[in-house]
């Protein structure tokens, strides 16, 4: 475990580079400063990167429209892993039919829909419609009325024994620099615990999420795990989930992992990145180029 | 462990019957038919009754007089003790003064009102009044926006390191014959894994409500844990906290658990209620009286 | 939540004292420095006081002997109230008669026997006297071999249905100053999720145990809950059930609380204490008496 | 969810077969009987498999001459995927150098020393070599001390910030027709609630172990997840993580999950297989061959 000073000497000693987004890339005041000249870097140098990120509100190319929105224009729908993805996998693998009930925006659903799968939103279940779900998916925290839904949501779940995803293992996400909001995981939890069902969790640390990656990296090229580096911000997700699928991993000190306390926190959660950086920015000032 | 055939040879075996109220006194549908001619049996036997019950959503009065409307006058407001009383205690003891901000319906609220301490709904929260809150209880699963304010209170309690009380352990409850409601100690155990304190809980199996009945009684009369036995229908709560404050424990099969299935239910739980008796009506109708 | 200096104004305006031991009265090394004064200056001032422990290893005889060995004479058996009395009491009240089989020293079994009801290790369990068995008990981490009693013990549990009982909370205790022991509660958990049934747990936080003790004093005088503080050094032991009962609550920084960082982990815990003091040390040096 | 009466049509279906192996192939008994004819039709047809387990007391090797010296010749050590065969991936990928302390039989860590890589049983951990400990793995419940070494490896881990690992997930295993055993798996969740920290699990539900046996596919032929069926007896490990990795799934009843039962046990866990089937044995005897 080193303390580097500049993300470049990382960034020259891995072929791929997996990101986390939220806390890495941006904040919830926009794009983390100068993170484009990261981007600008690996461009240069030719090197791969994805963005692995728990979100399943929208689709790659909808996250990727927002990040040029911000002015980054290097992150593309192919470069973008989400735990939707591994919902949408799901869903084409194991549910050839039927009805999906939902929690989430309309946004959110329209992504996973293809031929032969209805997405609808567990507020229009009824009894016509009901002996038809085949699935039950929890795609975000918004697009419903958390009291009449999540109560539906417990008694048809107790009703009917069908598989249930949750698209999203996080119990929060930060809204401003003091405020979080619960997300869908934190929700899905509750409802869990309380029909007392074992439910699907697709999102980091769960390996899965790094291994659909690293499947999409090698459709195209020969790479080994020791080729590539995972940089992200929170302990428990992105560098444990790192560490166990053999990757090495980056704390970054720009979101949920403090410069004030990070030691204090990797001690006591007993999870060891392989590097501390400050921030995921390559600074190219020091150099004579 | 002894089935037992008529609830009045343990109403003869004992001086003090605590009585938990949903699925033993009443139901979904009403009250739990021919319930009335146990109360009418204790009364002129000169038994002592409790209904001891995970409810903070009314005052004793108000939850006496929802019997009284369903024709079972016999339940006083002086034989009801609730998790509410504990609650209510709690801040007697422990909350000198200051704002007691709250999840739940007015009529929730109004009861832990007192001369030095105000009560407000968590939506009210504002700048102006934050810093004189110093305590937070979750009292009800209505009577609030659940998206907007449990948001709202994932966020005070990260800035505010006050005392956190829940007023009912229960993590759903029955609203008809097939569909249950999530209860307020579920949105709470979520909330507690967000913010990741620890909250104090009021309700059975906790003996503290045990115990709150038991010096109640013994306020007036001398009495032993020996001559009380504890009538349930949920084995985690009822039989669990009654057996463990040292009281006897009857389980009925008019509630959560059923006659089909109680012997399962008994050995894959572990807890062992002193008798198993259909119900708690007291059946007069074999005896030449 | 103030900070105090000097435990006397604390001892000043309470009637009764709880005190937890490690860490409160003695450590590893023997007595806290200085500790005998608080004993002197409370019987000088006519205030009384009790030990309140999560200890099932001993009688209360012998563990006031092992503070008289130490040089305080202050604590007599009666001023001891620890989890193996509460596992006593519930023998008494809900198990007439039969074998109970335990993991613990000969030590800590001899202290629950009486006049009907035989103690029998786990390892001398057979199929001669198994059908007589009629509870189960998890009193001390010694006296057993782990590996061959243990595994015993699931399968007892797996085969017979009897109330199980834990008669200490604590996962783990302090052996050195840097060196841990796990403790009878943190096996007992182990053993609770291979066999998948809920065991009766007996200690702090749990109120059963501030009742006791609260009960033992009203057997001879009348005393409001506003009368007793609760001093400790575990938040969510000693300090969270102390709340929850009701009562005051002083937090030392001589235990597993230190003073380096006592204000994280009040707020990060979400636990708060009347009051924090450096000891429970009584200091009258500064005093003109 | 399809009941299928002669595994033979399963296996006609896919191209590929994982098997379970404690309650698929092998019981405390021996093995399953007319297992060895599903193992000459799958060879007959030209069919791959895998034995999938989460067993990391032994090297592949090891296991196959296990099954060899039971009669079934069908299962060689390249047949085999062991969650030790995960943690050895782990330590050649994220531990270059350093002394591995163990919990476990000499045998369990032989099969993950390699060059550059020093085991040692925690019980010679000592002032000398504490130092240069680089890693700690959960290997096998057999082999050590209870007592003496579960202490000692808690107060090693509250000592140094280590990665923990744990070789196999399972909480207890079965050892005649009525008793079982405390798993490895089990004695690392009672460690790490006693420490605090976080360790990294290998073995099914995860889905890192099918990811394993895909890839190991993968090296030598193309093939699709749905021309892969996992066959288990335990729901919440070999069926949950097959569903959730995307893969078909059988529930065979020759284990864990009994024909009385496992359509309740469904219901209640919420774990659908894609079939249900008495054994994995292919039965040939009512065909005309």
């Amino acid at each position: 475990m080193k303390k580097i000073d500049n993300f470049k000497s990382i960034a020259d000693k891995y072929e791929i580079i997996f990101f986390d987004a939220f806390g890495v890339i941006k904040t919830y005041a926009g794009l983390v400063p100068g993170i484009e000249k990261t981007f600008e870097y690996l461009a240069k140098e030719g090197k791969e990167y994805y963005i692995v990120t728990n979100d399943a509100s929208r689709s790659p190319k909808q996250l990727a429209e927002s990040y040029h929105r911000m002015g980054l224009k290097a992150i593309t729908p192919e470069r973008i892993v989400s735990s939707g993805m591994l919902t949408k996998e799901f869903l084409d693998l194991k549910v050839p039919d039927g009805i999906v009930a939902y929690l989430g925006t309309p946004d959110s659903a329209h992504y996973i829909e293809r031929s032969g799968l209805q997405t609808l939103p567990i507020s229009e279940v009824n009894e016509h419609n009901i002996d038809k779900i085949s699935v039950m998916i929890f795609l975000d925290d918004e697009g419903f009325d958390w009291f009449r839904d999540l109560n539906k949501t417990v008694n048809l779940l107790r009703r009917k024994p069908i598989p249930v995803i949750v698209a999203n293992t996080d119990r929060a996400y930060p809204l401003t620099a003091s405020n979080v909001s619960i997300a869908i995981g934190g929700i899905a939890a509750m409802i869990e615990s309380v029909v007392g069902k074992q439910f699907i969790r697709f999102g980091k640390p769960d390996s899965q999420m790094f291994m659909f990656t690293y499947d999409l990296i090698r459709e195209s090229r020969q790479v080994g795990k020791h080729e590539i580096v995972m940089v992200g911000d929170t302990l428990n997700t992105d560098i444990l989930g790192g560490n166990k699928f053999g990757l090495d991993t980056v704390l970054v000190l720009t979101g949920n992992t403090q410069a004030k306390d990070y030691e204090n926190r990797i001690i006591s959660a007993g999870i060891m990145p392989t590097y501390i950086c400050d921030s995921a920015v390559v600074d190219l000032s020091g150099l004579n180029l």
